[in-house]
């Protein structure tokens, strides 16, 4: 049965953790579909891990099974999971990796993972990835019903991104993400972009005198600010790096301003 | 309908835009088999994303189609492209991107990407590769005729490789990529091999005595001029690094002399 | 026919060289399904490529065909191998590349890959990947005989992991690999775990007073020693990172103590 298994992991890619992934899944259904959104998760970063898993699941086929092992507490008593919604899976740990893609999906189901048949023989206490969530991923992918892996649970651990704060005049967010290009995500959603219309935007020393939707609407080497193809408010350079260029950090504010 | 589709970009691999893109596809076509050439050009290296196409894109069977997308004129008037050749379909920007691999193979037809029926719903001036490029893959890969994704047209920008400088006794080209071995690749060609044999090739401050055929023929740790696997001439250190040991940059000279 | 091939090389992802690997194979079986195990192994360290390969490749399904390029010797009179085992076939440069994984197979046979037929056309005296080791993988992977590639040969290169010395009362290895999350394999199995349960382990100028089970049985910053996901044991930081940590390096000596 092809169903796709996308995969979302702080192991790197130098280690071949992600290959034996793959194996004891290819070991269980040949056909699976494997695709990797991130194997370079910054490590135990989970918030990056549900970050990068929010931006990019939503954009796979129905019934396409995510993935996701960032996970510090292996070992400990933090549950494994499956969680249905209504248009895919989700397997991993419960540290709210899962938190930010599950705001926009219909919830169906969490399972809590105990029943070891859907295991690996054996189980490494610090390798769930290869030997609870990679057999997981495989079996339901070949089409077992998701209420075999274990009883049905009510709670899961959520994991809020920070809050904006919003005044009549003034919108305050922070970078909550530098993407490979070097552009300043920020936790300023496109909801409200209408009103953002005429503000300026302040970060570091600097003063964006409004918002574009492109980059060519700037000169080269000058920064932007626009809603970026997250529907997050971000900042970038043209032809430039923001993040080296504002020497910003995670963390680092940014405020809409009238 | 199985179809190979390559993807070429500077996304790099940590943010899950290349899984965004993927998903994308796989939504249009489940059936696709995406094979990655490589995440990690340089960003907004047009030439860097044209030369490791151009140097993997020709081993690849009849009928795939190559996806590039090193975009940094994104949302503004560039074009957006499909090229058929005999062999390939290109999809992409009209920056360049495209120019190395095509003098290679016999164009056919050049398509002006404007039918936004092929394209998702809405679409983010800041990532045409998820939005554009990816489903005009997926379709293409489907079975679309070329010719209903928009209008023929004539043009293509062009990017050349700087021009090898010829003389009698002496022939004068430039590091155009270093590899993950720190070899320096020139832009001097095979072609004309025969003449070089009795050359002795200048770079930095070092003569290296003759062209070899493999890094075998020199010591350990000594410089070695050879023809690469891309027909290209290119200096290593047989076990060692080249570019750190001579501590070469892109555009440093390389001379043949006799 | 569907059959997994794998790839662990020293080939970088930023170059475009494991591209053009996947373009020859799909070239010669475009059902074949290729999945990564590492292209990270650092430039020309056959010992680490063999590690990695050890580690990963027996979770893959019986039948799969490893391709293994790690290759300094490239263009030299290294032979160029397919071994086959009971469950596996092994193809790659014979450098020792394959003799951590070989010692858990039943070995059935080794041909000296000498059959031009089964090559590319024009073999490159530098890139074995994409012109001897990438088409015999894909015509292996088609049902081709093993005995069709070459003769059967009886040696092969071995490489050995460095000794372990055990006195009664003191168990002497040392750092063998370093992964992502910083933590340090050492070259001590876990055969005779049961004896180490009371034994301290020194590493640097730290004791870690017994062995864990799990990173969860330490606090938050402390060392963690326990044996790893391939029966090796291993230093480990709980939430941190143990090569950082302790400035630890390749090599470096690690003792269980009484």
């Amino acid at each position: 049965m092809k169903r796709i298994i996308t995969l979302t992991t702080d192991f790197g890619t130098k280690d071949g953790y992600v290959g034996t992934v793959k194996g004891a899944i290819f070991s269980l259904n040949p056909r699976a579909e494997i695709v990797d959104i991130s194997h370079e998760i910054p490590p135990q970063n989970i918030v990056a891990g549900a970050f990068c898993l929010f931006n990019s699941c939503s954009f796979f086929p129905k019934g396409t099974i995510h993935l996701a092992v960032v996970d510090p507490g292996v070992g400990s008593r933090r549950k494994a999971l499956l969680v249905q919604t209504q248009k895919y899976f989700f397997v991993g740990p419960d540290n709210g990796i899962f938190s930010l893609a599950l705001r926009r999906e219909k919830l169906q189901k969490i399972i809590h993972l105990i029943n070891s048949k859907y295991f690996l023989y054996q189980i490494s206490p610090t390798f769930h990835g290869r030997d609870i969530f990679a057999p997981v991923a495989a079996y339901l992918s070949l089409g077992i019903d998701p209420d075999e892996f274990g009883p049905q649970i009510k709670e899961i651990q959520n994991l809020p991104l920070p809050a904006v704060k919003k005044t009549k005049t003034n919108i305050a967010g922070q970078i909550i993400h530098i993407d490979n290009f070097g552009n300043l995500v920020s936790n300023v959603t496109a909801e409200g972009f209408a009103e953002y219309k005429n503000m300026k935007v302040r970060i570091k020393k600097s003063v964006i005198p409004r918002l574009s939707r492109t980059f060519a609407e700037v000169r080269k080497g000058d920064l932007v600010a626009y809603m970026g193809s997250s529907n997050f408010l971000e900042i970038g350079i043209r032809e430039g790096n923001a993040h080296l260029g504002l020497k910003a950090k995670l963390g680092d504010r940014l405020e809409l301003i009238l």
